[in-house]
């Protein structure tokens, strides 16, 4: 078993997913534990997530430099020569409140570089539901290959957009609301990037310069195995930023090149 | 049988998920066949949703007024007693894409005003998870009681808002979208208010001026016997509109009197 194997992610990911399921829409999912290497608040429900991964590493020998919203950086076996990006529990306000949007990212990469993504997986863990890619190979929804939608343009997309609890960013995306076509918040950004992957949204934008490196690492290979194009808000690609490191992103997702250049000229000019 | 059986929408609901099950997020569901009596654009999937429907009615030899977003206002049975109102698919963009979040709306009135609806039943479409209430019996998930949340204010409050299709009404949304704690937006306006009456969300705005009376006639009751405060965005009620007649609303739904009086002062002084 190794953890660039997807049929190993998706061990982990149910392992996760049977972890976590009791605890959906539970008073108990909402404890506060403490604050992680992420920044956010450790909920209880993000806790017994996130430890069931790395009980699954330890009892399988698995070798990895492993990197988690609440443990951070932690090595596991002799001589890692990978790196394993994770985010046990990406949506867990619906989760505490029993919303059935909520995921479980997992991406592996042979240096620690979040461009060097080589497989990743994320599951819906209310529904079990799998979105999976391998460098080159193409992405995969529920094991069948999936591309990314036709949409070519801002006015025709429907847009997922997330402005929640940053007041100071909600004007940025205002021009958005009202050019998409139609506006979709589900509260899961690897899984809403995800659904650009599949061609359920046509584009995900997120401009409150909030998400971790966590959050997107194994979303950002999916969509772009797809046929997806994703990079920051500037244009910038994700090249170069340590996995180790906790850095935060504004990105925009979308269907393909055209869409993604009408959303940024559009964005720049408003 | 009879339709203001809580058992009877059920079954109808089933026939509707079986008849759409096959189209969620083909081509095919997209193909328009021309507007219907609700003024919005028929697809097949609208179509194909709502013949299940009137099929079981007359297959059954169930008598009411029926009242649907494509068919408009049909007698059913002779000398019909009651009122019949549905939404065969709410969350048409979400069916045709693939997106989970899809519910068909059915609620039963014995007369025709919108404020005397006494049986309502809305079903996930894709999941086939249920709400349900019966006047003056409470509220119920799956089979079990619900309530709404205990959020009392807005700055706390998990809101569902739409924003799609609407450039003109989207600055009116702002203030609430910096306010409040988190941000979402699902795309079906009766299966999100009866996400405030499991307490899934706190509450449920929607200022386009767009939702229709099939939209929110089964979610209305649902939400209210579910402890629920639901009133259009000026603080009027929904006694004597008719049934038949189609009007447009914007709504203020949310978990209690308190967090209702909250967002509705902060939008008046906003």
């Amino acid at each position: 078993m190794n953890i660039n194997d997807l049929s190993c992610l998706k061990e982990i990911a149910n392992n996760v997913r049977l972890a976590v399921m009791p605890l959906i829409g539970t008073f108990e999912s909402r404890k506060v534990l403490g604050r992680g290497f992420g920044g956010d608040r450790t909920l209880l429900i993000d806790e017994v997530a996130e430890n069931s991964i790395t009980k699954f590493l330890e009892e399988n020998g698995l070798s990895c430099i492993f990197i988690g919203e609440e443990r951070g950086v932690k090595k596991f076996g002799e001589k890692p020569t990978q790196y394993m990006i994770v985010d046990a529990v990406d949506g867990t306000t619906n989760a505490t409140r029993g919303v059935s949007f909520v995921s479980t990212s997992l991406a592996v990469s042979p240096t620690n570089d979040l461009g060097s993504i080589e497989v990743a997986l994320v599951m819906n863990l209310c529904s079990g539901e799998t979105f999976e890619a391998k460098k080159g190979e193409g992405a995969k929804f529920q094991g069948k290959e999936i591309k990314t939608s036709e949409t070519l343009y801002l006015k025709d997309a429907i847009l997922g957009i997330d402005v929640s609890r940053a007041p100071n960013t909600v004007e940025l995306a205002v021009p958005l609301m009202k050019k998409a076509r139609c506006v979709r918040a589900f509260g899961s950004a690897s899984l809403e990037i995800c659904h650009v992957a599949s061609g359920f949204l046509d584009a995900y934008v997120d401009l409150r310069g909030a998400l971790r490196t966590l959050d997107i690492a194994a979303a950002l290979l999916i969509v772009k195995e797809a046929g997806g194009t994703m990079t920051q808000h500037n244009g910038a690609g994700f090249n170069g930023y340590l996995l180790t490191e906790m850095n935060r992103f504004s990105v925009i997702a979308a269907a393909n090149k055209t869409l993604h250049r009408d959303i940024f000229t559009f964005l720049a000019k408003s």
